[in-house]
């Protein structure tokens, strides 16, 4: 299995990091956005979309959608558990992982790809070429300061993001929150509840895959 | 379990149609949100959140997030198979699901939220106000032209979205393409594998739950 990654590409780290947790080694071949390697022939020729991560089996097969790949991984290896365990475990890890991608990762993805000069003209990911909106940005920057509030409230009672056991959705959290850092959003002492829950899953080692 | 539902919102729909499916009866509740009643402090002693679909179940755990209930349904009654069958197979519909989203919904809603009046600072569901931002409206529809052409291309060689089954992606790509109406974004005779495809879901009596 090939996992086509970019270091700093978020998506591709949830992966990583996703992996990492299951103790599955993946053989990373890097795709440098830094350079737009992704919109060359070659790696069109890998994935039409154009966008990394994608996981290409020993068969051809190629998966994308970062989550679609960490089900596969889940499937071919079920321990440890990152999806939740029995009906209500398992709705409730979904519940939290859509909350930390919805409310997490796609406003601030709004935030940085429609403000830093990189992504100029490239607003989305992907084969198309999208202009910035400096609204999307000004709301995205709004809304990860929800987030962290909603966390903040969140993990006054709760270990983990989606309860006692670490799940997919502190990985998603986490890197959500990352990710922020590129538009100066940083966990503080203001938010001690959310900084006592990022400071240890930060330790992790699949948070430095 | 109680659904609290809208006929109208999309996200209900989804939940609606899962269940239909699946051949599991839920006491609806309908919250209106033509008159803003998730808005009121009735329905946010019910969900802090103020949106629709939430599932309480008759311990008074509350589910939100369209997929997290399905996802809780699907537990509850395995049969019929709607994630997909297999590593591959779930993998597959994960990913087809989450482009049903991602390329479909989501632009959908960008669309209809940032440019209807009913809408007017309410670009973004949930209990805060948001501006309308003209331009990701403008994107939205271009976005839906594109997600229009994807399955167009894609169901050419593929009965369902996910392949040779129905599944959860094919509930959120028809009802993508139903809120597109709310803009005037029809499938019609330029799009023929599009509309072979629409018009045999439509007709599923789950469609119309």
């Amino acid at each position: 299995m090939k996992l086509y990654d970019f270091e700093r590409a978020p998506n591709a780290r949830r992966v990583r990091m996703f992996a990492a947790e299951k103790g599955i080694d993946l053989d990373l071949v890097s795709v440098d956005l830094g350079v737009r390697e992704q919109m060359g022939e070659a790696y069109k020729a890998v994935n039409p979309r154009q966008q990394v991560p994608a996981l290409l089996l020993d068969d051809g097969t190629l998966i994308t959608e970062s989550v679609a790949i960490c089900r596969y991984l889940d499937e071919i290896k079920p321990e440890p558990t990152l999806f939740g365990t029995g009906a209500l475990g398992k709705a409730k890890v979904e519940m939290w992982h859509r909350r930390m991608e919805l409310e997490g990762m796609q406003p601030t993805a709004e935030a940085v790809r429609n403000s830093i000069e990189f992504f100029a003209n490239r607003a989305l990911a992907g084969p198309l070429d999208f202009e910035q909106i400096p609204a999307l940005a000004e709301r995205g920057l709004k809304r990860i300061d929800l987030f962290h509030e909603l966390l903040e409230e969140h993990l006054t009672d709760n270990r983990y993001v989606a309860g006692e056991d670490f799940s997919i959705a502190d990985i998603a959290g986490l890197i959500a929150i990352d990710f922020g850092k590129l538009v100066k959003k940083r966990v503080g002492g203001e938010t001690p509840h959310l900084k006592r829950w990022y400071d240890e899953v930060s330790v992790r080692p699949s948070a430095l895959a």
